[in-house]
């Protein structure tokens, strides 16, 4: 028995966006590497169908919003940090590279406000147009 | 133009596991809710093809293991946290609840050992073959 293969065939189905950012920020190469470093405020749009969800998230919740780097190449291994010539050649995996096999972004937020599905979060360097995955509180 | 269908259409790719966990929990029933809450340490086996992405992790590093949730329910929307019917009804993108529509598990952990391509990680409450997403350092 492969128990690999088994697990790999456990995804069964694609995953399905649930918002979106609607952002200032329009390319990638303009885009700060971290929402620490200077990004800007934007709105994610909750689609109708997941909006339910949103349910008691309110004003000033600390969040984890999970995008998909829709730009990002899913078949880099290992990257300079940062771009950095300077830096060692390192695992994708020790790295927030938007780059490697599962392009998923990270990004701790707040909630500024919520008009309907939209939600005002920053600050976030995630690039307009940019598919959401899933929104987690912050655990303390 | 529906910019929704755009974003919605512009996840182009399953995703690919890049490891396995490999846990003495066997059940969701009988894993703890986080990982602090008693969670053993496990192995975290990553895949041949995705090893080079583990270049420069070292022992002792916190890293955050994103999995998926292979035994969620993902048409759920609103839950009562912790399963406690005490608690009020809260949609799920303000819970942790593994049931929500892409079921990703985010879970801090300290790396306690490298053995090869297995990394002794812990404590996680994620059960024996939960297919693991990504891996990524802690920022500081």
């Amino acid at each position: 028995m492969n128990v690999r293969k088994t697990s790999v065939r456990s995804i069964p189905s694609r995953l399905r966006p649930v918002g979106v950012i609607r952002s200032t920020l329009r390319s990638r190469k303009n885009a700060p590497r971290q929402g620490s470093e200077g990004a800007p405020d934007a709105w994610l749009e909750v689609h109708p169908w997941a909006a339910d969800g949103l349910h008691r998230l309110v004003v000033g919740d600390e969040i984890l919003v999970i995008t998909w780097f829709h730009r990002a190449r899913r078949d880099v291994l290992q990257v300079r940090p940062r771009s950095d010539p300077r830096n060692p050649i390192t695992g994708v995996f020790a790295t927030r590279s938007p780059d490697r096999p599962n392009p998923l972004g990270l990004h701790p937020v707040v909630v500024r406000a919520i008009e309907g599905t939209r939600l005002r979060i920053g600050p976030i360097e995630a690039i307009d147009g940019t598919p959401v995955i899933d929104i987690k509180p912050v655990l303390r």
